[in-house]
């Protein structure tokens, strides 16, 4: 229908058209949008209608696949072949409290299988590992490949940050998603996490795929679908890949911000720690080990020898961190009382982490600094019983001006009642 | 949940998200976002992802309605109280050798009823009645304000380029949904055309809306939804509006070009031209007439007295033209014979539409030359008998390398039978 000269093998508007129309997009389709979007070629403002198109038509699994492997292509690809280790990553897709990984690289390591962590940053009331462990002291996130490959040979774990070599069309398109609308598509979220973790190279993968107010799933069934599509996703590329769905209703252990976890994280590698954290981390490290074929060895036996403590000192001070430093603490801090006695039968994880994120724990934009020593620590978890008057959670920041809307963030965020709540498994199925 | 501090009224992916999740937008929400797009502060990317949710999800009559008022606000709105004359327009979605507007504006004009015209360019297969009217030695299709008042005042017919002024959100938007695959959303055609034929102050309107191959609207229920929402808009913002459901499955008349649409056009205002060009002028008129509340004179008559070809020959004039000229013709010509005799029992729109374009007579890119002497002169129209040999077209054009591309096109275009073709009316129905 056109009468201009191509010299692309396709044009955008037929591309976007197809996926508008419910039709599949094919292999050379996917290949050439994805490809042309990198080199600038298919512009913000058309990849944005297909992203769009593909969010309310969808994809299926040869086109999600292809799509992912579009976004593996447009990059380099990691390589750990080489390490003397087995490899596995973990990836969660995100909650309120949400430290796990800090406990896990150390215990799966000292289990044998090294950890090769490329974490990111935070955004909104959902916090990022790499923020996390800027409160410690001299810890820097930024390594060259050759640095991370001899400190997984030497320590088995490490945690820092991404390089631009991996999946740039991801990084491209999932900043026009976040102005766009279109993050909350199911093929475009699994392509996105999905393509990064097979260009690191791991040999397996763990995908902690959470559910619940906290999460980016509010819904088990869409979690469900996301946490199925990223599993077929790895085995269509050959990684290992195993989910579990957790409960994200309610923030994980009793601290979200950045110092705030890193302690609570260390309690964990001492042998002490939240029950559900404890649990979730051991659970994650099982699951590790297994799909890397290496489980000789009980993670929470391990954990209970200090092993896992070792490793992570090892691994802190590997990145310039002083792993024995006091962490920075908060020059204001504000108490929430519990309004009546009775047991706490609900604790909102969304409500929690926007008041994290409003207390300066959090970014509103990427780049924005966030403030180490801010966040929320709770002092009793759902279905403990509370007395008029206690402390319900703690708040931290540098800037107390900012407590009036962490405030407003809890209002309704818990609620306490007559009936003693019940306490489940933070693990609702598992998934691979 | 945005921790940012906002300046303005509303989040551009808070909009997005409500239409995404298919609600409906709010007033404000309608009006922030066409102006905010216009100001620049919606971004091309975020205004493309809307107008996709739009196309997929919908807008109500209410929305529709808000959309169209927001887009005419964005700029000035003409008014022609002060003439002496009612006013009426007529707008076409567009077909293949629609020429209607040529001998209309003076038909009505001689009945007593002002017609200010305002044009576009033509793009792809539809030509542009100002590529056509530009086929006249002197024909300036720029005027001001002022010039097209005194012109309407004093011939009662204008027919000319819109100015930058009216609803330059429409402009932008319309310029996005061509590249970002949107431009087939109800909603938004009809919140394009009915914001221009607004903001252009005419009384009352008459809308020409095509259906078939050569039409943007293949389907006729498509169509009649189209011409539905355009009724109801132009009768929410008063202005008296009723629809005509045309065929456009076969060309308008016997010439698709610009040159030989002039000519064919001359030819129906001095009493002859084909049939269905006749019937649809004379029905038009009727409407336009009957909308502006002047229908004493029954243009039929009119158009047989010779008044309009006097109305014709001052409205060319006054922009400088010079009807009496000849008309440009092309350097070459080829002649497309019938390949069997029989009934020619169809002749597609769109492949006619496509070789006039691609012999020269359309543009593929805004800004593009036409060629004035280009195009299709048909010899027989679906129902005539042909017999082998016999020229079924000739094809024009100053450049013959475009011959092959245009013979292309028409392979399949058209088919010769047993069965005598039954001749339908072009008016398929009446809205309004």
């Amino acid at each position: 229908m056109t009468g201009s000269t191509r010299t692309e093998a396709f044009d955008a508007v037929e591309v976007i058209a197809a996926k508008r129309d419910r039709h599949e997009l094919t292999d050379p389709q996917i290949d050439w949008v994805v490809d042309a979007y990198t080199r600038g070629i298919v512009a913000d403002e058309q990849m944005a209608a297909l992203a769009m198109a593909i969010l309310l038509n969808g994809m299926n699994r040869r086109e999600i696949s292809r799509w992912t492997n579009a976004m593996i292509d447009s990059g380099e690809r990691m390589d750990f072949s080489s390490l003397s280790w087995a490899t596995s990553d973990k990836h969660s897709t995100g909650g309120v409290g949400d430290k796990i990984t800090l406990p896990l690289a150390p215990l799966v390591a000292a289990c044998g299988v090294a950890v090769p962590q490329l974490s990111g940053r935070g955004l909104g009331h959902t916090g990022g590992t790499l923020d996390k462990l800027e409160a410690i002291p001299g810890w820097r996130a930024a390594l060259t490949n050759d640095e991370m490959m001899a400190q997984l040979e030497d320590v088995g774990a490490v945690i820092c940050a991404a390089g631009a070599g991996l999946a740039p069309a991801d990084k491209k398109l999932y900043a026009l998603r976040d102005v766009t609308g279109t993050v909350e598509a199911i093929p475009l979220i699994a392509s996105s996490i999905m393509s990064k973790k097979i260009a690191e190279g791991t040999g397996s993968l763990v995908l902690d795929v959470k559910a619940g107010s906290g999460a980016f799933m509010k819904d088990l069934d869409q979690a469900r679908e996301l946490a199925e599509t990223m599993v077929a996703l790895g085995t269509d590329a050959g990684v290992r890949t195993v989910a579990l769905l957790t409960d994200m209703s309610t923030p994980l252990g009793l601290t979200a911000g950045n110092a705030c976890e890193v302690a609570e994280s260390v309690e964990v590698l001492a042998g002490g720690g939240p029950a559900d954290v404890v649990e979730l981390t051991v659970a994650l490290a099982r699951e590790m080990l297994s799909a890397a074929g290496k489980d000789d060895k009980d993670p929470a036996d391990v954990l209970a020898s200090g092993a896992a403590m070792d490793v992570w000192k090892r691994m802190i001070s590997a990145q310039g961190g002083d792993p024995d430093a006091a962490l920075p603490t908060a020059r204001e801090t504000h108490v929430v009382t519990a309004p009546e006695s009775g047991t706490l039968t609900r604790l909102d994880a969304m409500a929690v982490g926007v008041a994290a994120w409003r207390l300066g724990a959090g970014r509103s934009r990427p780049g924005e600094q966030v403030q180490a020593a801010a966040g929320v620590v709770m002092h009793a978890k759902p279905g403990d019983a509370v007395t008029a008057g206690q402390p319900l959670m703690t708040l931290h920041t540098d800037t107390p001006e900012r407590f009036d809307r962490a405030i407003a963030a809890l209002t309704g965020g818990y609620d306490i009642g007559a009936a003693g709540a019940r306490t489940s498994s933070v693990v609702l199925d598992r998934i691979g």
